[in-house]
């Protein structure tokens, strides 16, 4: 049994009254139980809560005045990943539930509407399933050069196919899109993981639909994705943005330290492949 | 009190076993009455009905054999769209509810992202309130191009702003991202409605959040969208395509005949700006 | 040795007096020579050459009234392609001619500063030589989807890297893309050829600058280009439009009549693969 | 008479051994003389120097080893800009020389192929001729925000045109598609000035053919573009970047000195609208 110890700290230098809609809080989800947490904020200002409830996002909203604002989250929580099998067939068009038609279509950065004929030349051959997935996890880490400063928060899919640099969001979305291309439903998960590329900061992967459950794959492998915990959880970077920001703003801290008990600087991968055991 | 009759016929050549998802029925919306409706398909196979509970769209899907599909939807409804009044406020970022916070994000087509500055240069010094989406409306109708064959269905309002040229949806799209990126919530609806340039087709407009309510507008001015039957809503194109195909197949017939009682060709605005009275 | 006999015939509907710049006339260059030629234009106006001297291009504009204008040009040209030998090194940016240089920038529709990485991805470890540049010319040939119709006269390299379709001109505007961006100077050249897909049209392929020459490529294999007749070289099409418009024009016929004496329909590559013989 | 003196330092850790082409000597110009000039290369290497002959562009060309490399280019220059008149025609497209048709072409960065109707939206209905092309340096003036590190190298006009944000090299790709659009040819130029932002930096503003000659544009209003000492004149940055790179390497310094002899910070406008005396 893994748990986690979260400790979210950001600092915002208000320059005006601003709306923030703020995504930082541990998912209404089964892969984690949480046993403690706390959120303050300062200065003390009215917190509303909600909750997406298709994705199980918890969200909340404050009207922050001018001056400094501080956001302080912090949460302990047991991890529940469920192993992933070593074989999953994908799933027929015709088979997707309902409510994941919509991981099917394009999103903001993720223009798989653009991309069917790339993605059927790239994996249209390989047999399907699991391994198709893991295919394509694999070209975007052989592929895609991991380069912090390249992209920005309006790059898509398309850019980084092209340009072929980016960050984990970035390789989140091509990873998405490929998928759909694919006719495989695909989304973004956002969470807490012990990085292993400092500063700890929030991570993106991808999940796609295989034989009736959403499996989690992060082609940047920097990260223990058995042991993240799920912040969010939508189409794309524009559904789970840990902060969005209504006015001007400026950062001033975004600290995060994340205690994953036994993962240590340089070991985060000594327990992989374990996401892979059956 | 109107009403309106449509027949809705689409005709396919599937080439290959092919999954259908339509979205040609008359939403689940207060804006009409169904008083009947039918919906055949040839050949007959299993039809899979649900319900976007969001938006109120209402979905089919099928599986199409090789040959021939015929859809045909045809509804008799009664109209209740409520008036519009003169004057509506524009609803601060606080307030604006929690399920409506997704209509200000940035969406497939509508890159409400990267235009903020744009937009706020066109529009920011303006009042805020209806008059302003008007602005909005005002300055597509008479900045872009209708032009028919110009755009297609992977082109965004980015590319339309650019080249200032599309149709029904490229207007709508735009008009969407410009409210976004002046935080005003906006969504595309897509429905039936006598539009004024044969043939019939399905039309596309937008809504703002203003003032607690969702108000239709319709940057082509074709259409009395007070009588369009709305068969969708949602972020833009992608979430209300009124068909979403996922094999090889050939369109042979898109034919939509549109009877609202007192309108005539040519006659379709004689009823404005009915739109604009309190 | 070849002949080759050209009629090219271009109507157009003028609404407005407007002013025109053809480059359709077989341009000075050693790869073939002109042994009969005929330019008549109705109405009859004042017809200006002038010509590229860099690139050999022959330009003529005129000022068109209002009404019908027909532009007819014959050629009967004989065709002196040099072969193209089986070996040929590539040549460092060092010994790149100063001129040549320019070859090597990206132009309007070949953004290869934005595709070094994907171009080394791909054809980075093969051997460096004519054998790489087949490598490209062959990619693109079973990558990209030969698409009448679905690009236009805006789209970029880019964009048929990602969506993998188009027609000859993207062919080559991919072509000269991944050659610059691994720093082998390339450019577009147009010209009449026998085109095994009627209608008759324009073709454009490219050129790759190995070992002291230009060696030409054509990724669609729809013509053979050791019997092209050279109209125009350029950075890329916007350099060599076959008629640059400065008015509200409509045309009425583009038709070309390509009489390669031995080649007939279906035959167009009984003489392949001569391009390759040393 | 106003002297200009020049001092530029570019130093370069060079990876592995790589080729350089620059652009940095005051160019073959009229609108300067040069009294003295002096380049020297550390190490020293060989230097081969060409000029493009159309547009007096002079470049040099060099390999480096492994290791720093350092160039120094010094200069004092004599200014002789021609007054730029109160009233200048435009030129029909039929009066545009042979030579300067190239300029109302698109480019990498400026495509105005797809920007002619935004153009005559916003300049279409004003009297052609200088005042018309003041209109657009202001309309980009007002309109752009000017802000580095928010484009790169690779950012386009249109991406300007969008995002409203940009560099100099940035507002000058704007105000040559829009010139190009409107069909007044139009071309990039980057010199020395003295700029009134430090650091000091290379320039780059844009020139519009008007009545027979070239007429400068700086629509930063940022520099006092009359005491400009050209380096290059293009069709937009790719033709006279200051430095292209073949290889592997990290810029350690970029230091320009410019005397303008009688301009002092905060005063670079003390003589200002001296460009638009007649």
């Amino acid at each position: 049994m893994h748990t986690a110890t979260i400790d979210c700290l950001l600092d915002y230098d208000v320059a005006s009254p601003t709306h923030f809609l703020f995504n930082i809080e541990a998912a209404f989800h089964d892969s984690h139980k949480v046993l403690e947490e706390r959120l303050s904020v300062t200065p003390s200002v009215k917190v509303r809560h909600f909750c997406d409830e298709r994705n199980g996002n918890r969200f909340f909203r404050l009207d922050a005045p001018r001056g400094l604002l501080s956001v302080n989250y912090h949460a302990r929580v047991e991890l529940h990943h469920a192993p992933v099998p070593l074989y999953l067939d994908e799933v027929p068009v015709t088979a997707v539930p309902d409510d994941a038609m919509r991981f099917l279509m394009p999103s903001r950065y993720c223009e798989s509407d653009i991309m069917s004929r790339a993605a059927q030349q790239l994996f249209g051959h390989l047999p399907l399933g699991l391994s198709r997935v893991r295919a394509i996890e694999s070209w975007i880490h052989d592929s895609i050069h991991y380069l912090p400063g390249f992209s920005n928060s309006t790059t898509t899919a398309q850019e980084v196919f092209v340009q072929r640099a980016g960050v984990c969001r970035d390789f989140a979305h091509l990873g998405i899109t490929l998928c759909r291309a694919l006719n495989i439903p695909a989304r973004l998960v956002v969470g807490y993981v012990y990085f292993d590329e400092p500063p700890q900061d929030f991570h993106a992967v991808f999940e796609a639909w295989l034989d009736g459950r959403w499996v989690m794959f992060d082609a940047t492998r920097m990260a223990p994705i058995d042991r993240l915990v799920r912040i969010g959880t939508g189409r794309d970077a524009k559904d789970v943005a840990f902060a969005t920001i209504f006015g001007g703003v400026t950062m001033l801290r975004k600290e995060l330290t994340i205690d994953q008990g036994d993962i240590r600087p340089g070991e985060a991968f000594s327990s992989q492949p374990a996401v892979l055991t059956a």
